[in-house]
């Protein structure tokens, strides 16, 4: 089983970028700490040290040595995705009121609410000092417009998710905000550090959005399959009443019982016994979940042409692999 | 009544930058809209709108003013800061339970704490991009820095308002981060976008610095004196066990029965009635609550001084006179 995953794609790249990747982790220790305020780098560590797959920095790390950045900027913008990262992750599940991430108790559960808001406000902050330190305007736009996006995407989120009228295009936007925003931010700033002519920078950023994507449409659609090994709880969606594409497929697609069954327990939220099993009976006669697996592999296959004009390195290789391990979990 | 407040020193320097405020006043409202979520200018406009006195972006404009600046970057950098404060009131009434600011119900009351922090976010990324905008890579470090330094005296905070061991260098660690680092921060980035030497930076921070140091300790004291036209209760810090600079100095001079009396309502927490009146007596009796006001004085004093070295101008004459105005509210 170890051995398995040894071989996945983001593991073969970790093992390529190790060095990058240890002297990411050494700054980001560094710079978690606060001179007056201990609570910071605890919550901080809770999260950072919980054994996350760093994928977003090693996409930086891989687009600038892809480019071929010698650095030492690329360590920088790393450490700056990984905050902001982590910055969402502690705002989200105060948002979502989550008691687990990563299979452990959340920060806000741990401690409480107001020190997830703050630390998470520290860690943005911190995230915004450590890219100003590569003196590279460019990057802070392209981080300061991803860092807007990702919180437009959670607010967006906030009215689409149990508005039964929301449509694939919303779904789309709320997901390109909440996630595809900073993998592709986190590709292009990696191009953009080893001044990578345009049309490669936003090549990198094509993958990274397209990439992004495919991620979470796979991640709302594990929901309904069940332990993914996130600690999650089959069908944790559904009950949050929170709309992914499964479930906005299946309601396109829904007769007038079926769009009050719809209205009933994501809209009004009261739900009843049984009813997870009727939305997933609901999705399966509606083949919506084939059809959003289809649109994660659509995504994937994507992201993997947009890498066709990059230089032939095995980066390039790794990164392909990667976009069809997203959707390669959905098999 | 209303000519008495027109001849404030901060409405004559709104009144002598009233261009530069339009233009700020402007662009905040141009950059507030989200393009996706709707809710964002809702509630960005509910608190932006309510009639704040804009002392944070005025202090920029009239550093960048003072030192002789033409424009137009300043515009940028006062709403950066507007921006950057109204952020960590959203966060603040979120982490304090607020249900008043300002004289109107708080954003989380209106809506829920899930909006006030995902817009606090979105407002925090709008500020770097808004900086980013200068591209003067100085302001950038000097905001991100300030931004880290808030966050770091809001957490700092947590631990230490109950804390009855709390003493004035602490409390003083948490009134230069969660109030004085954007008053110091604001002026500092007015002397710098205007390339002023370096001795008038720092004396533009400092003034900053102490002012906002003064600022914080007289409304940690007027919290104690009744209305004082915020919308406040008499004895809000006490009731929500927050430690003051008031409190801290009776504490300090507490025999053991006093000491007892602290520990039960401020540590633990278990208040009764007759405990406010107790508190004051105890503070009145140890002479803090003029104490406290002779340390916002001496503040103000700091202040004043610091603004020797720069150039004679009625800007600085009003900068001085705000100073004054800031502990004048305690007679």
């Amino acid at each position: 089983m170890r051995d398995e995953i040894a071989h996945q794609p983001h593991e073969r790249l970790a093992k390529h970028l190790a060095a990058d990747l240890a002297a990411v982790n050494d700054l980001i220790r560094a710079r978690m700490i606060s001179e007056h305020a201990p609570r910071i780098p605890e919550v901080t560590a809770h999260l950072i040290e919980a054994g996350g797959k760093r994928l977003r920095p090693m996409l930086t790390l891989a687009a600038a040595r892809l480019m071929g950045y010698p650095g030492p900027y690329h360590i920088h913008l790393a450490a700056t995705v990984e905050f902001i990262h982590t910055a969402t992750l502690l705002h989200d599940d105060v948002v979502d009121g989550s008691e687990k991430r990563r299979g452990r108790p959340t920060a806000n559960l741990l401690w409480d609410n107001k020190s997830s808001v703050l630390v998470g406000d520290y860690l943005f902050a911190r995230s915004f000092q450590l890219m100003t330190e590569t003196g590279n305007l460019e990057v802070l736009s392209i981080l300061s417009r991803a860092a807007a996006t990702i919180a437009e995407g959670e607010v967006l989120q906030l009215t689409a998710a149990t508005d039964i009228t929301t449509d694939e295009s919303v779904y789309l936007k709320v997901v390109r905000g909440k996630t595809a925003a900073l993998f592709s931010a986190a590709c292009e700033v990696g191009g953009v550090i080893a001044d990578a002519e345009a049309a490669k920078v936003d090549a990198l950023a094509a993958y990274g959005d397209a990439m992004g994507i495919a991620f979470q449409i796979a991640d709302d659609l594990l929901d309904f399959w069940g332990d993914d090994g996130t600690g999650k709880n089959r069908g944790d969606d559904f009950r949050d009443r929170k709309l992914t594409l499964p479930m906005i497929k299946a309601i396109a697609a829904a007769d007038a019982d079926e769009r009050a069954f719809w209205d009933r327990t994501i809209a009004k939220g009261r739900q009843e016994p049984g009813d997870l099993e009727q939305a997933l009976h609901l999705m399966e006669a509606h083949d919506a979940l084939e059809a959003t697996r289809a649109e994660a592999r659509g995504w994937a296959d994507r992201a993997k042409a947009a890498l066709d004009i990059l230089p032939d390195d095995p980066i390039r290789e790794m990164l392909s692999d990667i976009a069809d391990y997203v959707v390669a979990r959905l098999n």
